[in-house]
């Protein structure tokens, strides 16, 4: 694989643990590293690996029928270091219908060892068209 | 000056250009490549030099009395990649007062020869208190 295809595999292992509702994955797709990120839409930023996975238990813990597909995948890679950016293609179903919104993402991802670990994940609500 | 001294002084350069409402000082922080990215908060993404620096055109042409104080500042540097993440404190005189909101901020820098570029500025609103 090229660095561009590992730094897409590597963003898409993240999406993929999120659309598993995984947590076991998504403790494997974070660095930790104490220095890490995460801001969820609307969220204060949380860091760290604990208070992080532990977001992402709760996210889980209340979270039905929801999927993220990707669009828009662009990445950039120096060194170790590689920046994925996409827009997360959000459908949730609930009691009125199926419900879609979109959000923007940073996603920032450092080669340790063979492995590329997420650092910092950072969404935004894209504004309504 | 340490690399984590230059990345911070690259994140200075970005808001002393804010602050200045300097184009030309904006233009100088930011990268040319095509991939680079900015998201002010709420508007959708702006990919590309001349885009990028054509939105801030447009902020300083509307903006009086503006200034960015820098809150929790930290750095993760690997090769020429540099993350900085920060809190913005906004502070805007209007008629009716100060006002004050708060921002989060992924600024992401390249180093090209000996200088540090911006390649990306995500920024976000914390929600409020």
């Amino acid at each position: 694989m090229t660095l561009d295809e590992e730094a897409k595999a590597a963003n898409e292992g993240f999406y993929n643990a999120f659309n598993a509702q995984s947590l076991t994955n998504m403790k494997e797709v974070w660095s930790d590293l104490d220095r890490i990120s995460c801001i969820h839409p609307g969220w204060p930023p949380i860091h760290g690996y604990e208070p992080i996975i532990n977001s992402w238990k709760g996210i889980f813990d209340n979270t039905d029928n929801m999927e993220i597909k990707l669009s828009d995948v662009e990445t950039l890679i120096s060194g170790d270091f590689a920046w994925v950016r996409c827009q997360e293609n959000l459908f949730a179903i609930t009691m009125s219908g199926v419900q879609a919104s979109k959000v923007f993402a940073t996603n920032l991802f450092q080669k340790v060892g063979e492995d590329w670990k997420m650092v910092l994940h950072h969404a935004s609500h894209l504004p309504q068209a």
